[in-house]
């Protein structure tokens, strides 16, 4: 079998997106447009309504795609050997005839695309909404579980792990308008041969249908059949709608990307702050006996770091001449397919991820202690300002964080002796305290809550 | 001078996207930050109000800002020198104490860049205005200008230079539709250190302002001074708007890279039917006396094609590790600038392109003619269809357009002389009108236009 | 069947690419390697040389790979599933002990990756052949066929058909330069766990074979039994290889998809320079019985434009942190798949298509006359300069031609009646003959056809 | 002053690359080849001798690159206009009829490219050299320093940091390869009009110079004038050269890459291994006085994940049509100019980082030995493997570490209680000293730094 079944992108076998996305899925769709259009067309008397049953009946037939796959290079596209067959399958030849009937080969494949791009955004906000559920559990859970912030690697000052929940919660959120902004705006296509509907109409003319208003409804009849959007006019080489789910797919592996680049960086072995939830075989080495790698974490990033690139293939369609682009069109395909997957694929294994994460609040507790204090220098430069000068006190805290740091002793048993801070009195216990340097941060977090209850 | 002015993307030079986003803009933007974060706390009682003033007369002091340049790479961002400088330029030592007061590096220059970008995206909205109205203008003007409709190369079924141009509008519609979804959604930055703005809430209670609700009212405070959107939180690694703001550089540049193929292939010699806007000195050859180069499509297209490779960087934004990304915030920075300008100057390009593009109706009318009526042959197949069958009649048009292809005569007078279409009667000159069969062609014009009106 | 044939990348169902790369493939090769390693340890003395045979038996045993592709995210990748069921069919028990001895996933899985993206480069060669050797056809028997030299889709001075054709194989000859150079070198990945071939060193110490000197035996064992190169050492996160495999197939596509884009120019009704070969049922439209489409430049170009996008995800891989990267080697699979079965379809499609391309040297003459000899004013401004100075030349011979586009004439003509014209004398239907006007054409042609025959 | 001078990319400002690229440095790299072309055509008697000393003092004057910048615009490059001034300011006004004699916008502007491309690489190249001497002398220093082997974000089995660094040295000398490897083929550009040369030729022989074997004649005298390649044949839609540029600058930009991920990994605070060089004024925060942010590594990590993207914005550029494509050239300038930029300041930042990095073996100790010796299962999977089997020691090893990873005690206590593992007798102490598990560590630093010396 010459088949791609997920092998190279774990991100996605598994997860409904194999099923939906298939070339079996894809063939499919294209037949729910034939079977749309003939009975829109039927509705608004085009063809005769015994021609409909009959095509439906052939639009069940087996296809073998593989077939198909080598046969659509003859045209550079798979509709019109499809249509030949779709044809040839339709018992009653009188109703043959009524197949496809002013249409050409892009509505069909853009309409079944589209079809299929909003199976599978659906899919995946079913499974965003899994994520935030679980995201929210976690930022409500640990509103009040200290850990250290981190800026360009190194501890920063303290924050709290609701409040990195909070911050997952924000993009999915985010990701999640998104995706919902563009569902509802997928088109149908519908425009004949260059986007007149010429063809279209004239069949109507012949049919005793008046033209006026035709394509309208036309239109409209279809995108009702298929669920999807009638545009006011047709999109032939206007790929606007490509590049929206370019940027939803960008959306969505990348909010869940970062999800599992702060989970990768808590995972590591020497911070050890979250844990991803382990099935039996899963994160399993074939090496190594002590090994439970982060592979859903793994998964998620593999897929954001794709993503973009995918989003830039999409991007370049604009660039689509004439009335229908030589190339252009025919490159959109695959990275529209991939890219719905791993969007797919990532938000299905991210609600995995979180629903499991195993969060270790007594390891952020002890990686927060472990500099002595030097996480909340900043508050201390605070608390000095006022009597050494902003700037003199911040040269004054690094220099013992320096001291620190070359094994000079504990920052927080420097800071007790040095001269410098006599001024702050017992205070220092008080401001040493990680959990006291909180900012804003249980506010914040209600605020991303809130937002989530309402959007 | 060690200085780009914009020597290698024509595109934006004397755009004004030129002065909106220089090195100077940039520095100029972080500076209005600190003011309005300085006017906000002395508003909200956190700094005295007699520090505004200084701190506002020294961030109009002069910055060298190629120093700054190379002195910023000790940071990895141009923030902590400009601080100090700023700090410097103060003249109050006492009001040079609250200068950038629990401030942040990237909330100085993530807030800088939103403000930058919603500039130059208001600048590049005014433009599409123009473009868009320009295009109306055509799309009406030319309803009934007849043209030939081509796909894959070919010239396919007729349409109109007026359904063209409402194609390109509807285009300009989507991307002015994305802009201003983005536009006023772009954020402040404001979370301190790590994003809980802890450092923020320790100066207000040391000023003896409530910490409680603070954070909410500083963020609300700056943004409006800024005139940018607070956020419900801070978003130092959650990058959606740096995504988002690709995705609407893709849709601007796009749409007129769309516009720009289009013009550059009725430029073409051979083709002749429109005529880019001619300066005295525009479109001259270095070489060649005769040449006159559609010099503004060129601009357009170099723009389209560099933007998704922008919006990919962009779209890597997502993947920002901890509460501060090591190198993911960085990449930003410049692929974010240029985003911007090839999208500003693209349109103010486009404006210029379409408000004076020359039609050439005789040229698409010959051009139109020149296959002998194969322009039509589908309209031919509908109208053959009820006789021999639609797949019968396709095959015989298809025989007889290879023999004219061939040189064995015209189309037309082939067909004449064919015994099968003998049934067609004396239909065969109206059938053969490109100007009868433009399909929907008006009817999809008005509702371009009439969606221009609304949106 | 949730699986993809290729529907929906028609440049390559057909071409060889779909056996070469199909998922079966890729797990037949992770089995070629664990047969290799067997081989060469029981070479070696680490494992007994009866535990080959039992080894190679399971090693043929058919596997379910769309069930593997779901077990692949248990570990992030499809090794520790694919050795487990391996382990499994050995009928041996005691031969499995034996099975993947020292080795770890990523070894498996990149010398796989290796073996197959040399088969796929040197099938893709060989079609290069092919489409040089046809290229060097039609730059000899074209070389004194004179057409339309063109820069920003205007006409500007003669060049030849021939000339064009060299241009072409130029590229194709870069093209298979960098193929070769990068095939010799891809590598066996030979690591272990981390990189320092630790366990099998182990098992080779077990065994009574020296540790020293094994770990390069084992690598140029493995390598030679796979014929992939022996590298200096483990590569796991040095992923040059996979960004030479980039570069090869952006210049593979690219070069063809030069060629498309010419083509595509070339083949506009309007210009009808040259003709696609057609077979019986190639380049049919759904819709129009006169179409004949250009889709094998179609699906060249669709490559072209995918390619550099497919490229730029293999190069973020180099972003591989520690021993073994979590995501950016996941991320690599797809992609590197992709991007080798574009450019060995593109390679497949290009010799069917310039080696059956049929060249109209009748609309080339017809094309190069049609503006009246504005194509050889630069070589009227050569003639004029030392008359009137090079720069009023230009300026008059632009007027004339501008006079000429406005329609008062057609331009030789008006040359005949400029007065500042009188010092040619009668030289001008000399000066206005494009075939007089070739430069260097014909001696580059031998240039590029002599460097084909050295390379 | 409407101008950048690198404040959004820090990686090289200051780094020579500023100078080396800049638009004057363009204008002057134009103003080089025009000169070269007046030289070699005064050798070769096409233009008087005396014509040439007045050129080059006119291309010695100043020019206004911004105010050239915006003119670019009317031809969409800025050779038209510089070509303009350059004629205007030659003294001598027989002279300046031989300006640019029978050039072209394209042989101007490519060759500037070139020029300035291998000006570029070999500043890069000379960097390159200082990293892999210092990372020569890190492999050796460190050979027997044991660090944990991380992969997937785990604690592996061990390696040495010498072994780290000699991964880190094979990839700047496959840079260094790549980079050496198309330096020289370089080309300069010299086609005249459509790529024919024919101006050239014709300038020639109206001086009574034959035009046989002039085009190589000149193409050869103006490469060795600008030490570029005389190409084969003019390459104005052949853009193979800038296919190669993008890959070198990503092989060099994602060698330093890889080294800047591992260096920040080892800088995190919980990890502490190995410490940026700390200039003054390096590394510090804004707000937090304990900081010492990893800069340097910072700066080539966001290089990094920039150079794909322009890669892939010159991967396009192959998609050239006709002579001169419209947009598809113009496209290239700027991604070339910053792809450039950011290799060469990133092989000055990795110099500076590498060769001042301080590695803390206590701590790669300590963090090697923190889990108790599960670093080192593997081994003992190895030496059970024949008293219980692979597998099921694999699996006792596994449950062994997950009740020390559960708080059931230390990895290497609850071995010693194991009575499954008793057969180690006392070989248990010998086992997991992870210093007996180094693999061929030693051995493959030994090869890389042997390549290095032959390379």
């Amino acid at each position: 079998m010459n088949a791609d079944t997920g092998l190279l992108s774990p991100v996605w076998p598994g997860t409904g997106m194999d099923t939906l996305l298939a070339d079996e899925a894809w063939v499919s769709a294209m037949l729910e447009f034939e079977v749309a259009l003939a009975r829109t067309q039927a509705r608004l008397g085009v063809i005769p309504s015994s021609a409909v049953e009959p095509i439906e009946a052939a639009a069940r037939a087996a296809i073998d795609v593989a077939d198909l796959a080598v046969r659509a290079r003859g045209s550079a596209n798979p509709v019109v050997e499809l249509v030949r067959e779709l044809t040839a399958a339709v018992a009653d030849p009188e109703a043959a005839e009524y197949v496809h009937r002013g249409s050409t080969s892009q509505d069909v494949f853009d309409s079944a695309a589209m079809l299929l791009a909003a199976r599978a955004l659906r899919a995946t906000d079913a499974d965003l909404i899994r994520v935030a559920d679980a995201l929210a559990g976690l930022a409500d859970e640990h509103r009040h579980t200290p850990m250290a912030g981190r800026t360009l690697t190194q501890q920063a000052v303290p924050t709290t792990f609701g409040l990195k929940a909070a911050g997952w919660l924000t993009l999915v959120l985010d990701a999640r308008d998104r995706l919902r902004q563009v569902l509802p705006t997928l088109p149908v296509q519908l425009g004949g041969a260059a986007g007149t509907l010429a063809a279209y109409l004239e069949y109507a003319r012949a049919a005793g249908v008046p033209a006026e208003g035709h394509a309208a409804k036309l239109t409209e009849g279809v995108a009702a059949e298929l669920g999807l959007r009638a545009p006011a006019a047709p999109w032939h080489t206007q790929r606007m709608p490509i590049v929206d789910l370019g940027w939803v797919v960008v959306a969505v592996t990348g909010a869940l990307g970062k999800v599992a680049v702060d989970v990768l960086g808590a995972t590591r072995t020497e911070v050890g702050e979250v844990v991803e939830p382990a099935g039996e075989k899963s994160g399993l080495s074939s090496a190594m006996p002590q090994k439970r790698n982060p592979v859903l974490a793994t998964l998620l990033v593999s897929a954001a770091r794709q993503a973009p690139g995918y989003a830039q293939m999409l991007g370049q369609a604009m660039l689509s001449e004439d009335e229908r682009s030589a190339g252009g069109w025919q490159a959109e395909w695959q990275p529209l397919r991939e890219a719905l997957r791993l969007a797919g694929g990532a938000a299905h294994t991210a609600a995995e991820l979180v629903s499991g994460l195993r969060v270790v609040p007594e390891r952020m507790a002890a990686n927060l202690s472990s500099g002595g204090g030097t996480i909340v220098a900043e508050r201390l430069n605070v608390a000095l300002a006022p009597v050494l000068g902003k700037a003199t006190a911040k040269a004054l805290l690094g220099r013992i964080a320096g001291q620190a740091a070359a094994g000079a002793g504990r920052f927080d048993d420097l800071l007790r002796n040095a001269p410098e801070l006599a001024s702050l009195g017992d205070r220092l216990p008080e401001l040493l305290a990680p959990e006291n340097y909180l900012g804003a941060a249980d506010e914040l977090i209600d605020c991303v809550l809130s937002r989530r209850l309402t959007s």
